[in-house]
């Protein structure tokens, strides 16, 4: 009778599973990484010094591979630039750490094709094509884990997946790249855009072409993985429309900490009754909030939930030794026949449209009538002001002064400010900024 | 061939089995309730109200069960005040919500035996028993899951076990009891310690008997299961000798603040080159530190791992709704075929020695020759001070004031103290905390 009772529990069946890997652990996971940059050798860093149970490293691949090879690797591992070779030999698992759409996702495919699995760290393969790789590998009988794809070595999607999926999560607000919380950080301290800009390139932080970071491109992807997560919806990245940072300037963090904020590149989406709204770009953030507590190149995802209230993680969002973290326990996972917890999750179109109080920052040349003319486009509008600043010690010729509105909808801010936009007095565009509270 | 291959590797083997478990995903999981307070009525609500798939509630034991019923449950469930009926049952996880080693464990142990699955959010039994625990659910081929067990809605276990299984976890500094958080911080803004008890009380927060919380039981228990996930470490949790927060008066918070500090309850351990300590009481923490962050009934881990660095976890650690999140998300990974990636953990013996600054408060009764007494005892044991601070406005009869030392050895410091409690002029015991910066 127990006998029979176990055979009908699906729980049962997949202990079976289990043991039945156990029983095998004497053959470890056999291991190639694709790309032998920072994260691909803090990979094989890790791997060599824990030693961690059940993985084992076989193969390096990296293009003009001669000049990668390091001593502490053990000989026994094959050094490869042949991937041809690499994808037709018996690993396990490939660790894709390539980057980009091209060539890395046909790698990635052709790996899944034979039957293997994948671990990788590329936001912008999973944000384009997750779905369809996830369809592929569960089509042929191996697994696609991409923990360190989101904030590096915070463990936010297994937290997601094993810890939050009994939850509804309905808002995400999110610090998910380092390059620009490393760039508004310093600039809340008193510094312009550009020197911080260079100091970023010349630490390794910023690419010399930073419109991927800056532009809101890797926040984008990075923030579409987690809404098919957290929100359960499938969206195309592309719908996201990006705001830079390049617009921010020192007088607005003497503005926002005025204001009890400080500025931050957020990327956010909320999820209720149907509507659904994502942005990422530059907004002021409260000082009193864990969003104004990340310095330097720090991530941080806050999830809220119908039931359990706001989660918060934070640490290192990206570094070669924390991404390889995220690598390293998801190649453990699957040594130990963890599956991923499958959320449920739906095609969906989203929006851009927020309730939500704004700053708006105008750059003049000072004449009378241009706070008239202001405060009328918002009133025609019904956007409530909240308040209208200007600190003392600005020249006429260029003066900074910031006007801040109650709670309204981005669409009738934006139609708000068509007609202001056209005053022959602005300097520069206006600047208009969420104010998360 | 491919055939072959694939037969060959342990990933796809544990892939068939997951497959397996999708093919039968008509047959959810059966489950029983055991304990129907605030968390067991609110993983029903969850379960009714969000319906997730692949889980199914049958069974909801509690004593008296008739004055527990509700009408928004499915009337196709058995309310039982039978536990052996519904240990008996064909349920497939017993969700046990009783808390306590007993009667609780015993019921643990038996759905065990019989097959069955477990979730539990009792920290107390996992903490005393948790090895044996899961060795007899390995044994009989079920599962046991607690995330639970420790901060509640804080997905900090499958953090731990599923995000950082690849780095080195060496240190932990936790907020890991609502309770005393709730005490202290609303301590913080000038409150003396029992009308703030009297008022957790009231709000439901503290129990008659606060000692498990404030004497420091309940984050000990906490933080013995977290030692074994992230240090890897079996200890006996009663060789933690936890302090209580009761000695802790406004004064102290006074001073706290002049030194930029405040004073929370926490949960601390760390292991390098083979020495191991923990420690769970009142410190002082740095206004900046997100320690500082939390406030009311939150809970926070910080995680510092060799290769990823510092991890921070933070949300609602108690409640029904947090917990109840943390039950129904171990319970899906279950239903999906979700594995624990097994920690390898190994018993060890804990101490209690760190090299840390203290914070010393001293309630005397004022005489020449006090400061002269103790800064002779302290240099005794070659401790440098940092810091002799004595505020204005207190009588010479009752006069607080404080000693922050230099980083030493928690034992050097007992020494020092010794002969320092026996002056004359000591109203109450020197108050020491550690600074943890």
């Amino acid at each position: 009778m127990p006998e029979a009772h176990r055979s009908a529990s699906p729980i049962d069946t997949s202990s079976a599973a289990s043991a039945a890997h156990n029983s095998r652990s004497a053959h470890p996971l056999r291991i190639a990484i694709l790309g032998f940059g920072t994260v691909g050798s803090s990979v094989a860093r890790i791997l060599v010094e824990s030693k961690p149970l059940g993985l084992e490293l076989t193969h390096i691949f990296n293009r003009g591979v001669a000049r990668k090879r390091v001593d502490w690797v053990p000989s026994s591992v094959v050094w490869s630039e042949d991937i041809d070779a690499v994808l037709a030999s018996n690993v396990d698992v490939v660790v894709e750490l390539a980057g980009g759409l091209d060539p890395a996702g046909g790698w990635v495919r052709r790996a899944l094709e034979a039957g293997k699995s994948v671990v990788t760290a590329n936001k912008k393969l999973i944000a384009f094509h997750g779905i369809d790789l996830e369809r592929l590998a569960a089509a042929k009988g191996g697994h696609l884990k991409y923990g360190a794809a989101v904030a590096g070595g915070i463990p936010v999607i297994p937290g997601l997946e094993q810890g939050l999926a009994g939850d509804r999560i309905e808002r995400l607000e999110c610090i998910l790249n380092g390059t620009c919380n490393f760039i508004l950080s310093k600039m809340e301290t008193g510094a312009e855009y550009a020197p911080v800009l260079a100091e970023a390139q010349a630490k390794g932080y910023a690419e010399a072409d930073p419109t991927e970071d800056v532009g809101g491109f890797d926040a984008r992807a990075k923030l579409a993985i987690l809404m098919r997560l957290a929100l359960r919806v499938q969206v195309d990245p592309e719908e996201i429309v990006p705001r830079p940072i390049t617009a921010i300037t020192a007088v607005d963090f003497s503005y926002a900490r005025d204001l009890g904020c400080t500025i931050r590149q957020i990327a956010r989406a909320e999820q209720s009754e149907g509507h659904l709204a994502a942005a990422v770009g530059p907004m002021l953030v409260a000082l009193r909030s864990p969003l104004a507590w990340s310095q330097g190149t720090e991530n941080m995802v806050i999830a809220s939930g119908r039931y359990g209230g706001d989660v918060v993680f934070s640490g290192h969002g990206a570094g070669g030794h924390p991404t390889a973290v995220a690598v390293v326990s998801d190649l453990l996972a699957l040594a130990h026949g963890s599956r991923r917890v499958e959320i449920p999750s739906a095609p969906a179109h989203v929006g851009a449209e927020f309730e939500v109080p704004h700053y708006i920052r105008f750059l003049v040349r000072d004449r009378p009538g241009i706070v008239a003319a202001i405060t009328t486009a918002l009133a025609n509008e019904q956007i409530n002001i909240r308040a209208i600043v200007q600190k003392a010690g600005y020249p006429a010729g260029a003066l900074p002064f910031v006007v801040t509105v109650e709670a309204c909808n981005t669409s009738a801010l934006q139609r708000a400010l068509a007609p202001i936009r056209a005053l022959d007095c602005m300097l520069v565009e206006p600047l208009d900024l969420q104010m998360l509270e």
